[in-house]
């Protein structure tokens, strides 16, 4: 605490990310990142604009990379926003869209930033308890609200509202906007993009660092009516004008490009993740359905935190959260075969 | 305007950078961009984490380039804080030290990203008229105030304060925070920093966009005592974990690394603003001193909107403010020595 800060800056409660240790080699199964590399393409479109037009400003508007998800997507390019990472989006969205007034909704058991960009722009908000089972209660947000925000997959339990629910949501809740954040869509789920048309509230939130296997370049996207994308980009470039470098906006439009590459490497993942929830549920382990490239696990009588410290011993690291109702879980990454062969071997040493 | 969006985002007033017209070929002298290409070592650096290495997250803290920037500047690595440009650096600097309380102090004709802030996260200001030649009026800046920010250089004017007169101003405040922006220091200033072991409340911002050849790259950073540096850590943990991705990260280290490189380009630029300024004086131009890499100059009978408006024809960009007191003038960035040619024969055609 310093006597120089201001008000705000004293009174937030910053994010921790999950660990990236130096200290040794780990099999990083904590911070859902994508075992396979990003696609050759997306390496070469980098190197090929690691020349002396570093030297200028990027393109403030991201223009090639929007036509780019426009295409793809079928939608308008005034309908995309671009931001540096999906957090930067969603640190963007709070700011946008979410007033001090009626609460803003979210899961109580979800991606942990969400109440950290609440405290930081003094925005209230009321947690949505989980069901028993860790479904999200879909009609518990048909209540009051000054917002919403799902993430969907949620995290960290990798539970999927089915495209039918999320529309349920929508059709309670038009005076405010709906944030669907899908960081994991890809691995299973559907989309509500298709929703933006019909609901001039929806906000859909998509990142490369997942199912591109691109986090370490920092892009994410927001996809919804213009009206919201418009908000979005006044506040953007009344903060940053350049928010994505070079690089990352030449490395984009590759990513998204080359769909031969994404729909292998996503689907491997997808194919790894069920074999091994098969194997862990054979060990004894209750594993929650998964729509995204990670896995919530629980042992019936392995306490998760000693299983967390012992992974680490054998130089594997999953994600523990040491908070109420999940801090007998372990969220794993689905990383490679290899990697999650060793992953099994070590989980079924520990538990022996 | 939409029903969707929050106060904060209906009261901004966007800030708006200068064109990147992708129509034709222009000389670009309208964006303080550097002539010279970054360092090959630079482009080296990037190419060679052009990698599998993307798929994993950069590290948050930037420890290797800190340690970098620590060395060079012989500071401790806990007085440096890095973001993704040094607009970001701006905005997070913004909401870490200024509150809405006391006024805070920047002058009137100065970097236009301050009064955007200043509206994006309510906070009062008040307006320091320059003199009558555009030179800041130091002890205006003794008043009681909320916290300073001053460019130094000054853009768009160029116009250089001292050491003694940073000091000045510092020790007349110690209350609240002093921001000096030394975006354009390199090219003729001395650095504030070396007063930061003496003034707790000093912070000094850099960016690697001009003097490092690096718009493109999206590097800055500000350097302070350390807990103004956790303030900072604290806002931007809050918002977003990673703002600078893996490529910039390592393409910044080389930048700094590369002195000889840095020495020899900076010098260029301001040998040729020496020569251009006297140039431009004899053809009649009222040039103002600047210590920046460009220059802000004024014709006696040919009016500035009208050159603007030519140079464009000649397919030459330069920056002109439609403002009070400035609505004579340009500023023009410092080109290589063609461009800087060509820029003084198409002038020197226009005001014939």
């Amino acid at each position: 605490m310093s006597k120089y800060w201001s008000k705000l800056a004293a009174g937030v409660d910053p994010y921790v990310p999950g660990e990236q240790p130096k200290d040794k080699k780990y099999i990083k199964l904590n911070t859902n990142e994508n075992p396979y590399p990003p696609s050759p393409r997306v390496l070469e479109a980098i190197k090929t604009v690691a020349n002396e037009s570093l030297k200028l400003y990027p393109d403030p508007n991201g223009d090639e990379l929007k036509r780019t998800l426009a295409e793809y997507f079928g939608l308008k390019k005034d309908r995309i926003f671009l931001g540096n990472g999906s957090d930067e989006v969603l640190a963007f969205s709070f700011m946008t869209f979410f007033d001090s007034g009626f609460p803003i909704l979210f899961p109580d058991i979800t991606y942990s930033f969400y109440p950290v960009y609440a405290n930081l722009f003094k925005i209230n908000y009321e947690l949505i308890p989980l069901n028993d089972d860790f479904a999200i209660p879909v009609d518990q947000f048909f209540k009051p609200n000054g917002g919403i925000i799902i993430p969907n997959p949620n995290a960290p339990t990798g539970e999927y509202l089915t495209l039918e629910a999320i529309e349920e949501i929508l059709l309670h809740n038009n005076e405010h906007v709906v944030i669907i954040d899908e960081a994991y869509i890809d691995f299973g789920g559907e989309s509500a993009r298709k929703l933006i048309d019909k609901y001039p509230n929806l906000l859909v939130v998509h990142t490369l660092s997942k199912s591109r296997s691109l986090a370490g370049l920092r892009v994410g996207f927001a996809m919804g009516h213009e009206d919201l994308i418009e908000g979005l980009n006044r506040v953007k470039n009344s903060f940053n004008s350049y928010t994505l470098d070079r690089l990352a906006l030449a490395g984009a439009v590759e990513a998204i490009k080359d769909e031969a590459y994404f729909q292998v490497t996503s689907k491997k993942i997808s194919q790894t993740r069920e074999r091994v929830t098969q194997d862990l549920q054979i060990m004894g382990f209750k594993v929650l359905p998964s729509k995204a490239n990670f896995i919530f696990i629980s042992h019936p009588s392995v306490k998760a935190e000693e299983l967390f410290l012992k992974l680490k011993e054998e130089s594997i690291l999953v994600r523990y959260f040491k908070k109420p109702r999940i801090d007998n879980f372990l969220r794993v990454s689905i990383g490679s075969d290899d990697e999650m062969d060793n992953f099994l071997k070590a989980i079924c040493k520990i538990i022996a």
